[in-house]
């Protein structure tokens, strides 16, 4: 059997995560069971909720347990099957973790899932034509119920929800402005990413700033918001939002490593009468097909063409890992393992 | 023509209201045009949102103007008419104002509206049968969802809101605590306005504490909660909202007199997958017909026996309104002028 490298959760962080979080070790892959596939990773998936689970708090999923592989979305091509579902060669989608190779339980329902590489890169499977693409999907159709010509806003706007958050606003005919970390991730987002106007965070000091710059970028206020982010650039949106206007929360990014961050203007909620939600996608696992053919094919026809940032073997992935905390990333983060 | 007493605001609160705002005056009230109707006021309702007109700031409703009659509703008897959809003797509700009589075009749209007090006081369709307890019932029914066997919360839970609001919970067959301030309000609401339990937030220096006394108040946690205060009490309630709890977000009383109140832990609506939405009963007029039948019947019926601090005289609405503003008063808020 081949050897496994693998990236263990070593000790937890106490304000900011660190290097020193995280240990790689190796070992053998153990010899396959009945209906078991073992399944070479291509790409690790790395994503914001992972911070989450470095804490041993109440959360939607349970801690990451220590000294155990950090847990992750993986795809990749089956090397070996005692199962009749799978054949060596079928490029699958799993949740395979930091590792380079996983041992699957091929009966356990979603475990693993085969993909077609005909027209999607297989990497796009762990991103916009995957949890992240869905996601976007989700909070847009379902949570901020976008009209035509309504105005939408996401944050994160070069990240993989929000590459997808673009493509899927402009098929429904809306406004979508985006906010993003520097001019070159502003300048990709509307040359690359179809969005009208992107915001650079970076240039306001405050909420009331930043605000100011959404009333120019969103002549007719905001409809919807997808939230990836919190803090300053939450107050800032929630300022501008049109009356009846949505909220679909899906991310903090910006209160993961610290303390938690307030919301300062709860007020507006009653004011402008929002409605604010929060969801994971993966407890809306009846929308997925729906949303992965329209993700699919909007990959298929040019419409959505994510960035990647690349990192190069399993070594480099808790470093990456870092700097997508602190949005060093340029498009959907991975981790490529061949 | 009988003289008029009126109450304008004479000038605009920089933080905290004061009786120095308002200003009391006297008038003659003008002889009455085609369609048009006299109603002397028998009682003139305080509401907590009268104190967000009073600023000059973007709301939900325009600001109350400076040297005006203070906006509010009334319920009263036709004197004199002059349309033949009212006769003298009428018992009628509107939306009078800080005044003694007005005279009302009786052909503007829902601006005065014929009421029967067989079974209800007159005084009830400004509170428990009126604005508050139709507020109540819309965000229980249409924001909570409430379902039998869950726990629901409501602050400020001895005034109009919270009276109805518990009598509401009770015949849907939840689990109904209130939040309230000192020991004889809690006490009036588990003995006489059917609540479960009653948490005494003067007890509780900050969020964590009172947290923990909602622990134990509602052992299954809480499913929906209906905010009538904001700051300290939102964060607490928030710590202990069920996935998937629903927040009705109808008044921040808290921040009313001065600075911003914030929500100090949004990431848990991510966490707990909450919905919070903000409301105003007025813009739902729909739902008031069936909203009023119901509690209407809950007065009939005993089920509902709201509490009424009666403040005398039009000259003592100032001070009254101040003290509804920092939680005097003990149930609905009324002024008699007659």
């Amino acid at each position: 059997m081949p050897t496994n490298l693998q990236i263990l959760l070593d000790n937890r962080p106490t304000t900011e995560a660190t290097l020193g979080n995280f240990k790689l070790v190796t070992c053998e892959t153990p010899a396959l069971q009945d209906d078991q596939v073992l399944v070479r990773h291509h790409f690790l998936s790395l994503d914001p909720y992972m911070r989450g689970r470095m804490n041993d708090t109440k959360s939607y999923t349970a801690p990451q347990a220590l000294g155990q592989v950090m847990g992750g979305g993986t795809v990749g091509e089956v090397v070996e099957s005692r199962s009749p579902l799978f054949v060596p060669g079928d490029k699958v989608v799993g949740m395979g973790g930091w590792q380079t190779f996983s041992v699957v339980d091929a009966t356990a329902p979603g475990a693993l899932r085969t993909v077609d590489t005909t027209h999607v890169p297989l990497s796009y499977y762990l991103g916009a034509v995957g949890m992240p693409g869905v996601t976007a999907w989700y909070g847009l159709r379902n949570i901020i119920e976008a009209l035509p010509g309504q105005t939408v806003v996401v944050s994160a706007a070069t990240g993989a929800v929000g590459s997808a958050f673009a493509a899927l606003a402009k098929t429904r005919s809306c406004r979508v402005v985006g906010i993003a970390g520097g001019p070159a991730k502003c300048q990709y987002a509307t040359r690359e990413l179809g969005f009208d106007a992107c915001i650079d965070y970076k240039l306001h000091a405050d909420a009331a700033s930043l605000s100011g710059a959404l009333k120019e970028a969103c002549p007719d206020g905001v409809d919807g918001y997808f939230e990836n982010v919190g803090g300053m650039v939450l107050d800032a949106v929630m300022l501008r939002m049109n009356d009846f206007g949505r909220i679909a929360l899906c991310g903090m990014i910006a209160g993961y490593d610290g303390n938690p961050m307030p919301m300062n203007y709860p007020a507006l909620i009653l004011r402008s009468r929002l409605r604010i939600q929060g969801f994971i996608v993966t407890e809306h696992l009846d929308v997925w097909p729906k949303a992965l053919q329209e993700l699919g094919e909007l990959v298929a026809s040019g419409k959505l063409r994510p960035r990647e940032s690349v990192a190069q073997g399993l070594a480099a992935a808790p470093e990456a890992f870092l700097g997508l905390l602190k949005g060093k990333n340029f498009g959907k983060q991975l981790v490529k393992l061949i």
